[in-house]
């Protein structure tokens, strides 16, 4: 199984960024994680990052017949990149909305996500390990490691 | 590490409940599946449901000294039950929101989650899986798990 | 053919309750009108009133394969209680909602219904009569009585 | 005693018209219907239908003096013509609003009655039978049966 | 000076209804008092009621080059008919909104115009001055008097 | 007869002000129209202006016991001024408001009138002859001049 | 192919209604121009013009088994004519919804159409256009051109 | 005179809740001091306190005909449950709404109060304090205390 | 101690305004009583009243230094005035606000409050003995006269 | 004549992206389509696709001094991207919007268009021959066929 | 050239009004910078704060005739004081609008600028700086001290 | 000090683009001016334009460690790219908001900025002497250049 894993906007700051709200982990820190939680798990993982809301659409669509399921924490394009959103509809691959913070718990704008519409879940609020939950998720590895 | 894990109204039907929506397991398929993963974790773990907010209040209460952490389904009182939201700020345990389905994803009135804002974080789309990872996510299992 | 009556808040109140607004009628008129209704047109009722949305929704848990079909008047508790919305959903036993007033021509919070998208039909402003007739909608008894 | 009985706009399509949503009955079938329980009950009924907001309020109008109660459907008219709203209220003749569908559980634009507040109670998602019961309501004719 | 009268759904009620809203006076009461008015002013005029948006809209059409302004109290339908907007704007012909009571004052629906915007002005509260008022207003009378 | 007229903030420049919305007439050639009109129908009439609303409030209360009705032009006060409001309700004098202009015609903000609540009606949008119109209208004079 | 077009309120002014806006061709121009292109394709086609919301809906009920397909600007009824929103649902003839300016580029209120939810397409903005265009596009015309 | 003062949901845990928020004292404390300040009245005083809606209910209910006023503080049921609401004013009872703190000043959804509307009056922000001018208040002992 | 109370607009008419909701006591009977109470407390206490917000803000500010305490009785202000909750939050002076009414329970606009925020308590709807629940809440009189 | 044809983002997926909602036909066929359209009107066309918004606002810019009409579908963009909004009216060329599917009667957030206040006019709901009805529109082609 | 300095309600307690927010320096300070600002680029200065809307009101007027352009600070007036929105339209003068604070980033009600829409341009949040660029931009100096 | 300029989408066509609107000057012209401003007040500074999100989160991330302060015309972007928002926070770098126009005095869209919440301050409204007054303000220059 392969996972694509997509950064949105500003993650490649993490660690520098408002570490009071986002940790003091960098993006090199949480791909580490994720590889680690991928490879235990028997998952082939691929993490990109982009600023660009093109950039993480033309990522969507080279992710079908490549991908068995997708990773995503849009940052701020959750709450308004549409085009974001009609490209994980379209590419149709089981896709997991994660976020390093509680966005429901922030700021108003934070609180509307207009890709959760078309995505399998959300992972929430537990910074680093937010990702690793969402490998698991998508993996089914959660269940199968209780064998 | 002891876990209260707290379903809300009408999860006691499921398996029998729009099947279509929240899956064929019930209840205790549920409770069975979060045994088995606390197990893996060596957490302890404890599992209720009620249907009445008020009896949430009083359980959430009675955790305060009990428990490390709470996984609670707020099921449909999600939307507008600012008792349990008080409750969860009251005891000050680490608490962790978990929903079957994507809620973001289905009606308007299931978009606003009340007790989010005192939440650690949110889980949400995994049908049964989404306890499992709730466990592992209060826990700090599957970062443990990595080693 | 069975069935059930829920009366939800403040009805037990009847008679006693804003005469002006609700009628000088007691719950044990209606219940005894229901009855006589019921009777002459062959079929079993059982009436009760709680005044928690927890009991409400055990009510409806606990009808299921009890009753053929459910008439409710959820007095306040029409305009935000999802955890009943979710119950008569999930039990999918036809139900009616019925109110004594004509709610959407009363104050502006109760011209809002959150369970009636999960109902057959309402009936709403004929006093002790809308349980009456709701009886012979859900019994199909104003057809028969044609004949 | 004399009801009028008001179809509104669209309702002579019935049969043909959305068939999934409204049934396979005519309107005269329903006329049918509401002829035999208002001879059932011993009450005059007349039934009338018109596509046009003023012809309604024309007939509205010719009514006082003429019948002792309204049966009105005032299908999509419900939610904007308060034209309606004020040929109802300025008749002061008691009216009961009918709807074939459950219509707080449709569209949006479908829960509001600009009627309602005029009306003397509301009957609607029961079909043909929603005709029947509302005459039932305005004769009082329910209650009677019961001798 | 020709002036058109147009009197909007239910207005042919007057005297009859709501007479504790409306006041006790007929139609013809305003028409005899506005053709007084008007003859006092040497303004010839012309008074016409119609309970159809469609006969109001024909009406304004068929005053193009025949009256030089028109006064129009549209009743329920100053509030959603925006077709007698569309026809005020297209005759380009001055025209005056008058209205029996202080419509910002009753319920909120009667508090937006959708004709005002197309309106020289508006005249609302002094029950059937109201209407003389506006044949002065639209024929400069009042000012002329002052000479 | 006795009639306080009282002209809100910014009239004063009248004459200067946005003539192209607000008319090249002072509020000294307002004040003689006011007074040729009131002499006209025998009503005796002063006039003043405030830009404050404090001194409109005072000047309200004032008019208790001096005047029989007042004409008001609350200028930008109508939108937001509720303590205007609450003297016009306090002093119970018949009051109209009064508007150079058609202010349901403009500006969003401009179309609520926080007074006119406690009005007895209103006239707009025929520039100074609105306020001729106002003082006809307090007066009866209108009828009366029928006579 | 027979395809009935539908001319709503005041476009029989078209050519001396608000010219600047609307063009000043007339209605006998739009519907020579719409026979010409129908002519063109080969197709029937049959142009109506009503001001009244009831004559429309009539229309489109006898357009059952008599045409193949609808052209209708609503003109002022796009925005708040449920009724003929109803008519267009229950004729299922498949009908496109055409203006002669970009109603989404005008005032707010013209920006909600209530009918597109049930039409095929919408053409907007180009004036006479407009509608030959839509000709083409229920004809299938532009297509077959092509070849 | 005898009181019953109802304290809602969460406010068993007081002093150790929020402290920062809801201040060091516990239930005990402010149930002493109600106690004291009713003795130094001379009134009559029962505390209750539930987590429940229903229970609350029941409790206003069984108020009737024992005491003559009440005071309450719903705690976050004040946002929502319209069955209390609906409760006080059924009972006739003069009721007193309660706050620790100064709602208003809080988040958003604490501004709005379902019950105030049956309310005789709200105090608030005055810590355990707002019980003790609550008792002064129903029991007009203020007024009293001066003599 | 010493407390300044600051009546708002309108509050000079009591006794006269609307005694069917304001009561019959004038504003001297009010600031008897809240001095009769002061003196009980052998608190220092100062009245004054305005109706123009620039004086209040004056008021509050000149209060620096000189009081302990303020109650403020904002009337209509309430509802908009902005610049009064500045200068509440600018002096940082306890400030306690007092409405006759319980405007929770009045008219929409009424239960808006902009001074709630900088305020340390609110007390509404006990008529004049609002003011002397203010006194106490403000001098802490209350819990000492409990000794 | 030359026109730019600028498909938004997505787009390029277009026969595999959900056929049910968008048709089976590829980005190449509508191409195709659009220049065999072109062709027989003897006009030149040039098609681009992007997925992003910084590209687009590229594309419009180099357009100037080169084409004489736009045809543009924004995709997702349309309902948010008001930087195209800006460039196609910093660029003014005439600019028309076309949508495959009807937008107005698909999810609310795709009924608001940002860019359709600086278009010309709008054709929406015609699969693949809304662009070939577009290049029509833009080249007055439609109207000279008829010749 | 002269400019006058317009300080809303609450600026006179610059410097120990709520000094986290609004800095240290007072009223004079202000006043003292603005001064030698103006004087570095010959301008002309005079400063004035009012409390009272009506007195800013008539500051602005009284600057008709005596100066070329405004500065002004409305404080809390900001957000709902149309009358000086509508005095600055009056007297059609240049005005800046000037604010201490970024107001756009603080609460809610300060992001509403009602005089926004007749000024010439906004500087906020640079503190006592604010005004000196607000002194450079009306007098065109920034520009000229480029030569 | 090193000072860098963002202008965002669309500035590059400044002195083609709706010159009514935006000025005749182009973005050389603008560029030259900042310049000028910048050497006279011996800073640094550095001036891009971008049209895409992705590339202004570039340039603010690219920022770090290189520049003092941020002057950034977030042009179109400034009402929803809550990306750029999240950037300006992240690399911390005291960021100045500047347009041309005064956006709150244009169309509603133009009325929210996402980015306020993060920068110092906003110049608005005074064409190219908004970036010259930018750079003073950033650079603290206008209150040396008084010395």
């Amino acid at each position: 199984m392969n996972v694509l894993v997509i950064h949105g906007p500003n993650l490649n700051l993490l660690g520098t960024r408002e570490p009071q709200t986002y940790g003091a982990q960098t993006l090199a820190d949480i791909d580490a994680r994720i590889a680690h939680e991928a490879a235990l798990l028997g998952v082939g993982v691929h993490c990109v990052q982009y600023n660009s809301e093109g950039a993480i659409v033309d990522a969507l669509h080279a992710a079908r017949g490549a991908v068995d399921a997708i990773v995503i924490n849009p940052g701020a394009f959750t709450h308004y990149a549409y085009a974001i959103r009609d490209a994980i509809a379209a590419i149709a691959i089981p896709t997991v909305e994660v976020h390093l913070t509680n966005t429901n718990a922030r700021e108003e704008f934070r609180r509307t996500s207009v890709v959760a519409a078309v995505c399998v879940g959300t992972i929430a609020g537990f910074g680093i390990e937010s990702y690793a939950l969402a490998i698991r998720a998508v993996a089914g590895a959660t269940a199968r490691s209780a064998n």
